[in-house]
């Protein structure tokens, strides 16, 4: 490291290694933020747009991190991602390493402990939005590991997303933090869109439905902080909205699903879930109960 | 029908039939709101708080449905609230039914069509509270059936819930808005749960993650939308956020709870759907796409 390029500040170099639809996002967002940036992609053809935008197209991963005190990496699997990082040798020692490569949180710890080795600082982000989202106030990144790189970058990272958060020291948390955001969002869209073929096939506009029916279904958030803290407490006894309130309109709703020839496997999961808490003496927990069948398999 | 109690207002006269826990709660609405309140229960000793709280207890619901214009029915299934009903004969006659029993939309209807027979009018009313929830300004019924009974009742109705909406001229109809709140419900709360299983394997606390990730779990409601619209058109072609962005995430999902021993069956489920509506071409349609796969089964 040589220049005034190792410098932080609203000027300093950015490098970014993978420029698939994701990185040609993050790439282009340190452009137009005005940071001098140098970009590596395995496919060499990826990095021409970017070079027309003023980006300097490096010809290997070394080239490319030796360029600047903050690397940005977005691949496909961290294995990769590793694998190019290594290829940068000694060159790595004493980078701030941003790893924006998906995958599992042990896949993400392997990453920041090899760098940690090489003697670069790490963090692990994950991206909870698509490219298109890259650069806007409302996107979020979740951060793990060095609080360092964190803040002294923090100017950088702004322009990837508004709502970037350091959630924990540890690399591995992002991504679980990005799977529980995913998973309960896909639990949200199943249950949604069975409610929705329920809805049309009777001939209702969801559209509508979803008016006349905002402040219900804006409820049931308000209801994920007390089960949170049910779960934390490992405590599920309650006095109103136990599970056994809820059986007689899951039963109903596989009736009714049934009767109408639409899918009832999904409401029969639930059911089951319900069936075996009440089966089990149940009756008077709250919901939260089901996080035991969740934890153990 | 006879005396002044017959005539709407602040305290026009009210029956309740069936005082379990929610029939209990709806008949002190009413006797709170200052209405000569009538009450009938097949076990006639639940009636006893009441009786001391200023409501008459009828013996029978001939003699319960005598004494008051509006008649509320809460009971354990539509078969036994029309037995109820139907064991009042002529005096049905003229007298406003609001059939507040859980069931399906064919069992609501029919109840519906055989009380018209009678010459009573009709509401059907899907109540989205337990018990200790009537009576608060945020609670939901949804009525459909009689808009001329509805708007006549408005004001003892209102005693019920805040939020009170008449959605349907269809007496089937509020049923289903229940159904679609509740499966949105069970939908959130289960992806939710093994998110919260995930942190917890992690030793994260959920409260914690909720907090730091609170913009992002709103987002996901943000989106409802939307997807609303795209079912209502049956078009789900999206340049962003298409099913293969969301199939990589769910591989992830599935690996990471497979590798700590908790529950994969959940994002196992969701990522067959995801793979099958790949398979089928879809990959470059919104998620909003799987509602083919819950409407035909």
């Amino acid at each position: 490291m040589t220049t005034t390029a190792d410098q932080p500040g609203p000027f300093s170099s950015v490098t970014v290694l993978g420029l698939g639809e994701m990185g040609t996002a993050l790439a282009e967002a340190f452009v137009r933020g005005g940071h001098p940036t140098t970009v590596w992609n395995r496919t060499a053809a990826k990095a021409r747009a970017l070079v027309e935008r003023g980006a300097r197209q490096a010809a290997t991963p070394r080239e490319a991190v030796a360029a600047a005190p903050l690397v940005i990496v977005n691949v496909k699997g961290n294995a990769t991602a590793r694998e190019i990082l290594e290829s940068a040798g000694a060159d790595l020692v004493g980078r701030a390493v941003v790893n924006l490569t998906d995958g599992t949180s042990a896949e993400a710890r392997a990453v920041a402990g090899w760098a940690a080795e090489q003697g670069a600082e790490y963090l692990h982000g994950q991206i909870l939005t698509i490219a298109p989202g890259i650069g806007r106030a409302e996107s979020v990144i979740f951060y793990g590991g060095s609080a360092a790189v964190y803040e002294r970058h923090r100017s950088e990272l702004a322009l990837l997303a508004g709502r970037g958060t350091l959630v924990s020291a540890d690399a591995g948390v992002p991504t679980l933090y990005g799977m529980a955001v995913h998973g309960t969002m896909w639990g949200t869209l199943n249950g949604f869109l069975h409610a929705a073929a329920l809805l049309s096939n009777e001939g209702i506009e969801v559209t509508r439905f979803l008016e006349q029916a905002a402040p219900s279904v804006s409820a049931l958030l308000a209801t994920l902080p007390s089960i949170a803290a049910e779960v934390d407490r490992g405590e599920y006894a309650t006095p109103y909205g136990a599970l056994r309130h809820h059986l007689p309109s899951i039963e109903d709703l596989v009736r009714e699903s049934r009767a109408r020839g639409i899918d009832h496997e999904l409401p029969e999961y639930t059911l089951d879930l319900v069936g075996r808490a009440l089966d089990a003496g149940h009756a008077d927990d709250s919901y939260s109960r089901l996080v035991e069948h969740f934890q153990a398999r």
